[in-house]
């Protein structure tokens, strides 16, 4: 490199007229004007017009050979463009750089898609060749928002006195909950370790090694058949605090929000955000992180149809079901055709039918209306205040939460459908109240609805015994505009409870010994009471900058099928590594 | 929890007298003064005394069950200790807390060990309960340490317009080097990630997509037999930037370095470090990394015994080997044994004896001074300028540089014996101009000595085809008081000569293509000229803090057999956990 750069593509502007800069960047975009070749120099930077002119003929003939990613460097002094030139679109648009020097730092190939804000290629595409896709301004620019808000991240938690502790990334394998990730250990042959779904037993380690605010930004691994916004690596804010309770810890996270939605999109949040009960939510809105953007809430008819000799509402009924409905106005006017895809679309998720008719501002009609008796259009023009015309579709089903869990699905389809979020809107709330554990039909046993080491209310303590499903827990989930962006809890601090809530969940003394043996040991010898929360940091992110898929805010992510498609990644190994593990591969 | 904390302890002084203070933390000390209870309360920040007085007979009842590691929450009034009991050795003890209000938050068994500042335990028992190990105070004073050179380092790297970017834990296992950690793919059943050993091959992808300033502090994974100071997991300090050269490189590290010392050990280094070309420091010192803080550099006597009638010089100069020697001024007065004693150690290396003798200020006697010859003494005396008493340890051996490391070791071993060292010194300096490859007669092949993507110097490329011993490396080592804390390089830009290292390496190209094809590939698409470093953060924490262990700076470290005897980790797996990645143990 003769020419080492002085400026950065971005910093050229008007001021600099008159002044030698040398830049550095890659070709953009180049136009052969006959006499003159144009070329658009970019850089993480910016972009600036450098231009060849002919009377200087042998920098000239050099900028002729170039074509685009070619990367380059150059030396000129700024000018001013003819006004006519003038590009306002650009932030260097007023002037260009004629060319004195240029140095051709690398040639390219031609690049199987260009490096535009819109690219027409398959994901796969992209992903082979993330090099270039990562050249694009707008993975650039959520890549280093991510940066800034990891960084802010870290002044926040520093200046409320955590400390950041890096936890280890070979681990034990305790698998409750999702799938390890295995690593063979070479030393002790047979055995292996497992890389971390989350920190906990190592966050709660630490506060009771005395270190009462710990924080750290880490990766965490889940071997699961990946979702849409599933990565088999991610990356989470852990946080955890000693001597507190659910609204310390709730406190600390509510000023961190306040913090980086001000820092970062110039929004003023209000402290503190409203708390919204689990079984209140799960009413209202068919879901424990609904969007609260938007109304369009559940109204349980299921007392309106007590009576009801409609068959389907009567065999729910007696069941003990739930009928639950959807009264949309903004749907008054849907078409048979626009229900029959609703119906469709509910019913693939498992629940029989969707029941239908409208209120026309006056009357009931269509759909199954003509089941109504009188009593049951008098009470639900009555209790449900109806006064405009409004389309009620309606879920009945023995399953209370299944049904109302389906209808969330549908009141979000129909809030995108019919354009009723408000999306200039932040909305944070708490779910707070969880049930500690839900029965798992596949297991046949309870399960920890977030984690074992959850602490239930000291109350329900003495339920664990007799109805551990009546028990609530002291946890708390972050929804911020219908997504569950952090959740966390107040943990179990003494080892009785924790061998309790064990045995609740039906692990042996001897598997809770060999699986949190260290942990139980731990909690006996003065653990503080502890809380915390961890975030899904990759999510926060794509919320924050609008991204609709959490491969867009990571710099090398994987497929669906956890393959690297750069990298080729999973790859095979040598015979001579699997002997060194003392493993075979089964054919 | 009724009593929550409104100060931590070590935020209790004598401006508080007066003010009602709660406080919750650890029973360090506690001592029964019949009528009275004392306990030392500990939290992460100090220790303040508290006081169970018997006219409060509930809370002085509770007081005196407390023992060692209870945790507790106590209320009371900050009062000043009468003045014969104030302990200038505590940052409270002018002032104490009668307790008003207790509450017992949990008991502790006894512990294994006392939670001091010196620990008569092993290691292992401090590894097995390393909750315990980290209430000491010094511990966390070096976690607290290692958080903030954390955050000064991203801090700096931030403000010079770095980006912090995430790269994959789950990579692609490319054995070059050192050997991975395997982790085993469950959807592509026998195939496998690797967790990297640096992020060197991405951080190099970064540059080729544009962003010309990264850095990330990352863990990073060597399945190696350990040592001392090797953990099979470790936390790099990794940059990478484009448009650069060696210069470039070497400056930003320069400032963050006088950055992080001014800030943390104020400490005001002198810019720019020296720099010591590789074969330089070898002859001078007997390695690459020297401690410059003393002298006691190398003689190479081979010439002035070019005639030695002495026979095992004469082979040895026959054979066109090196004869080198340590003249020691403060070691003239060695007694036999203690000769012996550097004999056995440096026989132990490999080489075949020392041979020594002494100057007494007028002349040489002892060991072999009998066989000098006149010219010899004379030239000893002449081109040494002997004029103080002094002892001659020399090492003569065919292997050269063998030799040098050698005396290299005998030199570092004597300056600790001999306490040649001024601790309080910080030295840094860089170790330039590598050879680029190195011979392994092991594997009958050249090795890259840093990594194979290391650029050599431009003119040194046609020695690649005929001579690749001969071409040096555009690599950079940085060395603090004899550890080589940074390493370094500026990178292969070019496709064509990144294939024609990976030829001298031996790599076929069908090894070139499966290991690294894509960054082959990638760099056919406008690779920006791009160079970094990586820093070894465990050791740079450990040797700014002064430990002596890497294990002393890491929260949760492995063994030397890399086991976690906390958690115990590696361990068995479930036969089911076998079976979804289709592996079978050998047995």
């Amino acid at each position: 490199m003769q020419l080492k750069r002085t400026h950065t593509c971005g910093e050229i502007n008007a001021q600099l007229i008159g002044q030698k800069v040398r830049l550095s960047g890659w070709v953009d975009n180049w136009r052969d004007h006959g006499g003159v070749f144009f070329v658009d120099l970019r850089d993480r930077y910016g972009k600036v017009q450098v231009v060849f002119q002919p009377h200087n003929e042998a920098v000239y003939q050099i900028g002729k050979k170039l074509r685009s990613e070619f990367v380059i460097a150059i030396e000129g002094v700024v000018q001013a463009r003819p006004p006519e030139a003038i590009n306002p679109a650009m932030a260097s648009g007023e002037v260009e750089v004629p060319v004195a020097q240029v140095e051709i730092l690398n040639a390219s190939q031609t690049t199987p898609f260009e490096i535009n804000e819109y690219v027409d290629v398959s994901e796969d595409v992209r992903l082979k060749y993330r090099y270039l896709d990562l050249r694009r301004k707008q993975l650039q620019e959520v890549i280093v928002f991510r940066h800034k808000l990891a960084q802010l991240t870290r002044t926040f938690f520093t200046k409320e006195n955590f400390v950041e502790i890096e936890t280890p990334f070979l681990t034990k394998s305790t698998p409750e909950g999702a799938r390890d990730f295995l690593v063979p250990s070479r030393m002790q042959k047979g055995k292996f370790y497992a890389l971390p779904q989350s920190p906990q037993t190592y966050k709660q380690i630490l506060m009771i090694a005395g270190f009462d605010r710990y924080f750290q930004l880490v990766k965490c691994f889940r071997d699961e058949d990946l979702r849409k916004d599933r990565q088999p690596e991610f990356t989470q804010i852990d946080v955890e605090m000693s001597f507190v309770d659910e609204e310390d810890v709730m406190a600390v996270v509510e000023s961190y929000m306040a913090y980086i939605c001000n820092e970062l999109l110039d929004i003023q949040l209000q402290l503190p955000f409203p708390r919204l009960e689990y079984e209140e939510s799960i009413r209202r809105y068919g879901s424990d992180k609904p969007d609260t953007r938007f109304g369009l809430e559940l109204n349980d008819l299921t007392g309106i149809f007590n009576d009801s000799e409609f068959k389907v509402f009567r065999g729910v009924i007696d069941a003990g079901g739930y009928i639950g409905a959807l009264v949309v106005a903004e749907a008054a006017g849907y078409s048979r055709k626009q229900i029959d895809e609703l119906q469709k679309w509910v019913m693939a998720m498992g629940v029989k039918g969707l029941a239908y008719f409208k209120f026309n501002g006056a009357e009931f009609e269509g759909g199954l209306s003509k089941f109504l008796s009188e009593a049951e259009r008098r009470q639900l023009q009555e209790e449900l205040e109806l006064r405009e015309p409004a389309l009620f579709l309606i879920i009945a089903d023995q399953r209370k939460e299944f049904a109302q869990n389906v209808l969330g699905f549908l009141r979000n389809r129909l809030a995108n459908d019919l354009d009723l979020v408000d999306e200039s809107k932040h909305h944070l709330h708490w779910t707070v109240n969880f049930p500690l554990m839900e029965y798992s039909q596949e297991e046949q046993r309870y399960l920890a609805r977030h984690h074992p080491f959850t602490a239930p209310r000291p109350e329900d303590m003495d339920l664990l015994d007799t109805h551990p499903e009546k028990a609530y827990a002291r946890a708390y989930d972050l929804v911020y505009n219908g997504n569950e962006i952090a959740g966390g809890s107040i943990r179990i601090h003494s080892r009785d409870a924790q061998a309790k809530v064990f045995q609740a969940l039906k692990l042996t003394p001897e598997e809770a010994e060999r699986k949190f043996g260290f942990l139980l040991e731990a909690l006996s010898y003065g653990a503080p009471p502890h809380g915390g929360i961890a975030f899904g940091f990759d999510r926060l992110v794509m919320l924050l900058t609008g991204c609709s898929s959490i491969r867009d805010v990571i710099a090398f992510p994987k497929t669906a099928s956890a393959i690297g498609l750069m990298e080729h990644t999973p790859s095979e190994v040598s015979e001579e590594q699997l002997n060194e593990l003392g493993l075979t591969i089964r054919k």
